[in-house]
């Protein structure tokens, strides 16, 4: 597959689009961004790395450290997480409070925010530095240790949280949320404010594709079995309500971030990453969606 | 891969499962069925046919039509069909109604009711005689005329409509059902009337995993890209509001109908159909989601 | 109390005010009413008539005609009436389908359009000619035959009847519509087509302010105990999702069509009713209540 | 009227009533009370107190103290306080959430907790010491001074008060709460641990009945203006879900609390109060809306 020409492609199409999308504002800090920033790494199992543009200049990965805060949690914790956390898509954009009220506080799944503050929850049960060990493990997928948070964006996070903070109670109320929400808060807030590249993202997400061996050195890390249940995850909640689009339109697996980051995994073949911080009004990057279409359509192969 | 030796031990697994499930009862027709059929049958691309149990025989299709009726309503309309329905998963059990109120008459996805009248509303705008060219359509697929509906099975759901007729009404209302009301429905219920045993849904879902060919003589019947589309829609809205669960577990896109069938595509590999007829209390097979969740186990294949 | 004075003061003030309201359109007979109709008449059990304005016109009564049917369903049926129907206010505006799904079928109130449905459903199981004997009701109230319904309004509803089959529809399939869907419907457009006046919806209404005795033989037309009750529910519930403001502002029970008439009752004292075309945003008159807040509050009583 | 006769023959008539109703257990202090305490106390404007069995003891008056909050911050802040919350009954069960994220924040009505809560926000930015403050609008109502809070509910709510921080935190997101969470918290706590006796609760609610004029001195405390007002509020929303119930029932304006007791209001005749702790599933007092239901069918009475 001539990977590099296709992203060159995209590369092209992309530059003459007028990108209508909306860098994310609800927090002073990632609206600071450059809106024109663009970057795109694919990762091949077989054949290496191909990319163009800002592909390794670090932004806040926001709601893609889900993916790693689940994963940590499904190897801690095993299939007792969904209990506590479904895996159903969550339908519709006015739901997370609603959905928890009828549901007695068990989230629809773990990339809504809801379901990722269990998670934290979990993970803050289950380790002594959930922060650290976090960090750590993020650091072993991508084989580096130069990986961390971003200071300003945590602490303009931690000022905008009264939402999480009203989830939180909820859920504690009805009995969903064993730790001290401060805490539980503090730490969904972390993951939330790690930085990362396309780069290190395409690579850290190696292990969804590759079965949950690391490639640079075939450990397993996770178990194959888990690793599916993860990229199926991904295929049917990733984009809040918009993960039927995304499936529909680029057929893959992945995780959107409102920093303007997806990452999209296909099995067996790839990892890449995309970074456009405007969105749509759906919260996903809109040319990130477009140039994963684009790529799908390109190489004619998805996993449909 | 040694399909008939895992094929016969999911049946070996099955025969010592209690089946917690309950036939469908809602019509009285259906309720009749008996509740101890049970038949699985995978069609591979490259190596034939293996089976087992009651696979020959014919049951109600159900909703199973609605893949068969969309993927016709997207050969007729192209793209503009997903102006008047969308593509997205339904989230909550509650919705149809709900849902449509709120987003104006456009139904979430084509595989719930009121999506699939809309696709039945278009067929009705396109076709001169809908009935017959969709059961020519599927003989086509089958290659097989020995396919048609079940007349009481018809009767008895034209008697228990009601909620189908508050469906079309309401997106009369909206605009979004064009044609007279009485002949749309006549046309969803002749649907969901057809009778198809595992044999001849295998045969007939081939081309979902063939790429949009007939494998028999290799026609493109449906471009690949509208497959693809196809398979990303069944994968995210194929199971009500177990899609999630049903790709966690299995991996697979597919589609369930209450008579107890449930048919699965691993594309590029195979299509396969299981049949048992009690449901679990979210209205799916309960044999049947865990036969697929066994084969996919067994195998060590699904799409992720 | 000088009513005639504060009637014409009423009129002078309003005459200086921007009515900012909209003429109902959604079915185009109604649209065709000029919009600078003004009228109101207050009938006072003790001292006669006082009014201004287009007082004697007849216009159309739409939902005003929901408070005759109750009245008519309760002596008919009694109690059990709210069996099918329940009395509590609807409370929002995306409800009516939203409620009849999680309640199975009940309405929320008999002045939402499902409870007023299930009201025509029960008129049609226990009357012969439920639209003559609705028709000889309110004549006997008025003591005059001069009252029929609007033909063009009649054929106009039906055409747009989209919303209330759906509801009928809905509450047929959890059995709470016993009769043909289509003779309930009508009887129900039948009632909304009625034209009364303001004079003679005063007239009609004094049985509300007079204890269920008519003024003007003193017959007891409905037990006092029931009128208690109806205006209980005119005061919670006979304002759509405003009822709660018409009771702060004016503080009587009162009734609201979209033809643009209110009326309201002040126990043991007058019925009174305003027209005026133009709605405010719920769908009700905004002139009428503002006349009716300055009626309460220039008299000084209300039943607060 | 013979009111002393009345309310005997509701207390033997009570007395052979099977309670079906179940104590408040969601705070476990309000779980030790006894479940067979019984009291009502009706203060007549013109013919002083009647009462029976355990009027003169005090309970946790839990929401009702939410009347005396609506009433000083009207007095505070004037109609601007209906900028903030609504006067419209909230209808469903489920509502709390799903009509703040609907509402953008603002609150259906003052008595429920999400209105009261904000209630509470306006108290803390008008008053100095609004716990004294409130306590000290009490006592004047009340011509008494012994009136306070239950520290040990107090306490207990406080620990079981996840679901209103859940809902502060919500608003706070909106903007519709401006002080310090955790101090409106403990002011909204501090007024449902209140505790007053029927008899004392009947005194207080006299204002409402003598149009905002204290009866033991004829100082008129609150505007009769507001007084309507602040009546028609708690007839529409009084109940929680079962507001249309009581006024359809009882037909006056009142409050209830979990605590078991309920205060109702009869313009221009007299305050009433009941207690019974064991609640309906509506979580208002069984026998308190029986009773006063017969308080008015036996004096044939009511605003209607």
């Amino acid at each position: 597959m001539e990977y590099q020409k296709i992203l060159t492609s995209i590369q092209n199409e992309i530059s003459s689009i007028d990108n209508t999308g909306k860098v994310a504002s609800y927090i002073p800090e990632l609206a600071k961004v450059d809106a024109a920033k663009l970057g795109m790494h694919l990762h091949c199992i077989n054949s290496g790395h191909y990319h163009f543009g800002d592909n390794t200049e670090k932004f806040s990965i926001q709601s893609i450290s889900k993916v790693f805060a689940l994963t940590k949690a499904m190897l801690l914790l095993g299939d007792d997480l969904f209990e506590r956390v479904d895996v159903e898509p969550s339908g519709d954009p006015f739901n997370s409070l609603v959905q928890l009220e009828y549901e007695n506080g068990i989230p629809r799944n773990p990339f809504i925010n809801a379901g990722a503050l269990v998670v934290c929850d979990i993970l803050v049960s289950k380790l002594e530095n959930p922060k650290n060990d976090l960090l750590d493990f993020i650091h072993k997928l991508v084989n580096s240790k130069n990986i961390g948070i971003n200071r300003n964006v945590f602490e303009s996070e931690k000022k905008h949280s009264h939402r999480n903070m009203s989830l939180l109670n909820l859920m504690k109320a009805f009995g969903n949320i064993k730790n001290n929400i401060e805490i539980v808060l503090d730490l969904y807030i972390h993951l939330c404010s790690i930085e990362m590249s396309c780069e290190e993202l395409s690579k850290a997400f190696m292990i969804y594709a590759n079965g949950g061996k690391l490639l640079y050195n075939q450990e397993q890390i996770v178990p194959s079995r888990k690793v599916k249940r993860i990229n199926a995850i991904m295929q049917t909640c990733g984009f809040y309500d918009e993960a039927g689009e995304f499936s529909f339109r680029v057929g893959l697996p992945g995780k959107s971030g409102v920093g303007g980051g997806i990452v999209a995994v296909h099995p067996g073949q790839y990892a890449v990453t995309v970074w456009s911080p405007p969105l749509n009004p759906k919260g996903n990057s809109e040319l990130g969606m477009y140039s994963l279409e684009q790529l799908t359509t390109l190489t004619g192969l998805s996993i449909f």
